[in-house]
C-alpha cells in the first residue's frame, strides 16, 4: 500500500489590520489548516475568511487553540488551574464550529498553539485537560499531538483519534525529542535539505536524530510554514518530494489514523 | 387555553474575580437564561457553571452576544460593519454551543446585550446582520426581540423562531417604545406596582403606556433582572403573581411561538 | 524670514509579533513622532523602541491617544462619555512619558488617533475632554489639531499651544474639509503631485480645493504616511521638495507657533 | 523615639462596572495606597477616582502593577522575558503618573501585584528588572518588598529607596517565608490575633514562626486587606492596635526608611 501523509499549517493568525503569515500560498500545499481562534491570534473575520477558503481548496479544518495572550502571541507559559484551561479550550473548539457553519464544513481536528503546545507535550494534566474539552465537544475530533509526547498519551487514554506529528525544520535530539532552539542549527532552512529528511522520515518510518541515531517513529502529519517566503518555499519542496516518492498527501480526515 | 408566558434574565456577566448578579437566585425565577459570551462580560468558567446550573434547574439557555468591550460592558455604542457584526455574533453562538456540550445542552435562543440590543432594534440592517449568523448556525434558535422593534421585523423576514420581548420594570411611550431612562420614574421598583403590571400585560396582551394609553401587543417574554438584591425581590413577585393569576412560566422551548 | 513646517507621522503602531508600518524609515524624514499608547496599537516595547529611535534621530515625540479598540484599531467610533475619554487620555499621555524618561526626553505634542481623531475634530466637547488631560499633565504639550476643526477651537479655548495640522495626501472641499475617501481621487497617491501641492500650501500659506477654490490656511504641520512603501516615496518626497523650495522642516519643538 | 510603621493596602482594582474591594473604608484606615493600572485589574476612572481620594485624606500613592491578564486578575504565572517586563512596569509608573497630575500629587511607591509580586520575591532579575523601571522614571519611589526577598535585594543594589513588608494576616515558617495557603490555618481571620501579632511585629522588630521561633525582622509597611468586611474589621483593629501601643501609623512619604 502506498505511504500517505498530512501536511498541516497555522492559520488564520491574522488580527484586525494585524497581518500575520501567507495563508493562502499554504492552503494550496497543505491538507490541514490549524485555525487561530481569537485569543492568541485570530479573530472572528479572519477565521471566517480561512474557514471559506479551504473548503475552496479541500482542506481539512482544525482548531489551534492558544492561551488568551493576543500580545505575547500564546508563546508565553500561563500557569492556568487545569479546569480553566480545559473550558478556554472549549471555548475556543466551540467559536470555530461556528465560524465553519458559514462553509457547512466540520472542525475536524485540533492542534494547540505556542506555549499550550509545549505544555501539553510535558505534562499529561495539561493534554488530557485539552483532551476531555475535545471528547465533551465531539469525540471524533483528531488530537494532532506531537509523536511521543504526553499529548500522545491523553488522546490514547480518552480514546479520541490521533495524529502523530512531526516537524520538516527541526533537529531531534536522541531521545526523539526536538533540538532546543538556543543550540545552532536547530531549525533547517534549506528546501532541498528539508525536502530529503521529510521523505526519509515517512518512507522508512523513522527520525534521525543530529548524532545520526535512527529513532523508528511513525509519522502520521507534518508541520509546515508560512511565516516568511522561505518557509513558503521549504513547504512547497516538502510536497513536491512526497509526492515524487509516491507519498500521498491528504487532508487528516482521509488518513487512516490508529 | 390557559395564557403563557416565558421569563428571561442575562446571566454568566461575572469576568474572572469580577461578580456580577446572583444567578443562582434568578434561575429558580426564570425559564430561560442568555447567556454572556466573553466579549462584554462572561469567561469560559463562568459559562460553564450557568450551563449547568440552568440544566439542573430545567432552565433553557441563550446567547448573549454583545460589543467587544469589557471595560464599557458592551454599553457603549460601537460603530462596526455589519460584516464583522455578524461574524461577532456567530463567534459567541459558537463558544456558547462548545460550553453548552457539558449539559447535553442546545442553544435555543439569542437575546443581543446592551448598545447591540438598542442598535438592532433601531436599525434593520444590525438586526438582520444578527439574524445570518443565528440563521447560518442553526435555523432553529430563537430570536428574542424587543417588541414591535427592527429585531422583530429581522426575524420574519428571515424566517427565524421570534419571541416577542416586554419589560416589566420599564415606563412604554405611546408609540410602544420604551421611555428614556433619563425621564424620571422610566424604571420602576415597586415589586407590587411591577408585578401588577406585568400580570396585565399578559392577560390582556396589551401595554399601559405613561399616559394611560392601551396598546395591544402580544408578549412572549419578560425580561427580569438580577442586578441588585430589589430586582430579584421583583422578579420572584412577578413569577408568582402570573402564576396566581393562571399564567403558565415556560422556557422559551415549550411556548407556542407563532 | 524663511517659512517653516513640520513634518509629523503615526508610529509604534505594532503589537507584539503583529507589524505595521515603516518606522525606520519615517524617522529620517519627519520631524515629530506621534506614539500609539497600546489603546488602539502599540505596547510597552514597541513605545521603547520608537522613543530611543526618536531621540537619535532628533525628531521630538508626541501622544497618539485612541480608542481602546486594538481589533478595530481605533477606527470604529465608540460612543464614550467625555469624563471616561477624558481619564483615557491622560492615561495614554502619562504612559508614553513614562517610556520617554528611557530616552530623557519630553512628550511634547499630543495628536488623536483614527476615530478619536475625526469624533474630536467635529465635536468640540470631546476636543475639550482631550484638551483638559493635556492641560492636567502638562500644559505645554502642543495640541496638532486638523486646521480649522473643533480641536483647533478646543486648544485656542484652553490656552494650550497649538499646531494646524494639513494633508500631504488628501483633496479638500471648498469649505475646507477633507474630501471623503469615498469619493474617488481623494485620497493622491503620485509623489510629484502630492510635493507640488504641499509646496504650494506652505509658501503661499492656502489650500487648493478640488474645484479649484483657493482657501487661506496656515499650516504647521504636515501629516505623511508610512503604511505603504508609496507612501514612504512620498513623504519623502515631500520633504525634498520643501527643502528645495527653501522651507526649513522642523520638529513641533523648534516651531515658532501661536 | 517613638516606633513607627506604615500600613499599606491594594486598591482601585474595580473594573468599568465590576467592583471590587471597599477603597473607601481602607483609605480611613491606611496610610498609602497601592493603586491598579489597568493591567491586572483597573481603569482610568477608578484610578482617577483613587487618586482624588487619596489626596482627600493625606494617603500617599504608589503604583501597583500586575501581568497584563485581566481574566486571571494577575494572579497567574506568565513567564516574559525581562526587557518586555521592565517597560510593561515602566508603562504602568507611567500611567499613574499622568492620573496622579489631577490630584497634584507624585507617585511615591510601587508593589508588585499578585504573581509578579510572588516571582519578584524570589527571583533576583525580575526584581531588577521592575527596580531598572523605577530607577529610569524617579529615582526615589520607594519599592515595597517582602522583607527578606529578592525585592529587598534590588533594591539595595539599585540604591532605590527601601521599605520593608510585613504580613498582618500570614503565618510565617521558621526561614521567615510566608506559609503556604495550602496549610490550614495560613491566613489569619482573627481581628484580635491578627492586631495582637502585628503589634508585637512592630514593637519588637521580630516575626514569630508559626512554630514559635522568634526572627529579628524591621518591618516599615503592614499590608492590610479590604476584599471582605472581615479584612477591614482586621485592617481597623491593626491600626488602632498600634496607635493604642504608641506606634505612629504614618504614610511612605513620611517614614524614616533605610
Amino acid at each position: 500500500m502506498a505511504k500517505q501523509v498530512n501536511l498541516n499549517a497555522d492559520m488564520g493568525e491574522c488580527f484586525g489590520v494585524f497581518k500575520i503569515g501567507d495563508d493562502d500560498a499554504l492552503l494550496d500545499i497543505i491538507g490541514s489548516a490549524s485555525i487561530a481562534c481569537g485569543f492568541h491570534a485570530g479573530d472572528p473575520n479572519t477565521m471566517h475568511k480561512v474557514v471559506m477558503r479551504a473548503k475552496e481548496k479541500g482542506v481539512s479544518i482544525g482548531v489551534h487553540p492558544g492561551f488568551n495572550d493576543l500580545w505575547g502571541f500564546g508563546r508565553r507559559r500561563i500557569d492556568m488551574n487545569t479546569r480553566d484551561l480545559e473550558y478556554m479550550v472549549a471555548y475556543q473548539i466551540g467559536a470555530l464550529q461556528g465560524m465553519a457553519a458559514y462553509a457547512g464544513m466540520k472542525v475536524t481536528h485540533l492542534k494547540p498553539h505556542g506555549s499550550l503546545n509545549n505544555m501539553a507535550a510535558e505534562d499529561i494534566e495539561i493534554a488530557l485537560a485539552i483532551g476531555r474539552a475535545m471528547k465533551t465537544i465531539d469525540r471524533k475530533i483528531i488530537y494532532v499531538a506531537l509523536a511521543g509526547s504526553e499529548m500522545e498519551a491523553a488522546a490514547i487514554k480518552l480514546e479520541l483519534p490521533l495524529a502523530r506529528e512531526g516537524f520538516c525544520d527541526r533537529l531531534y535530539d536522541d531521545d526523539g525529542n526536538l533540538t532546543s532552539r538556543k543550540i545552532p542549527g536547530a531549525v533547517l532552512h534549506d528546501p532541498e535539505e528539508i525536502k530529503n529528511r521529510v521523505v526519509n522520515m515517512v518512507l522508512n518510518e523513522e527520525i534521525v536524530s543530529r548524532n545520526g541515531k535512527r529513532l523508528p517513529r511513525k509519522i502520521d502529519s507534518l508541520c509546515v510554514h508560512g511565516d516568511e517566503p522561505t518557509a513558503v518555499t521549504a513547504a512547497r519542496a516538502v510536497r513536491r518530494g512526497l509526492e515524487a516518492a509516491g507519498v500521498k498527501v491528504l487532508p487528516l480526515t482521509e488518513m487512516k489514523l490508529g
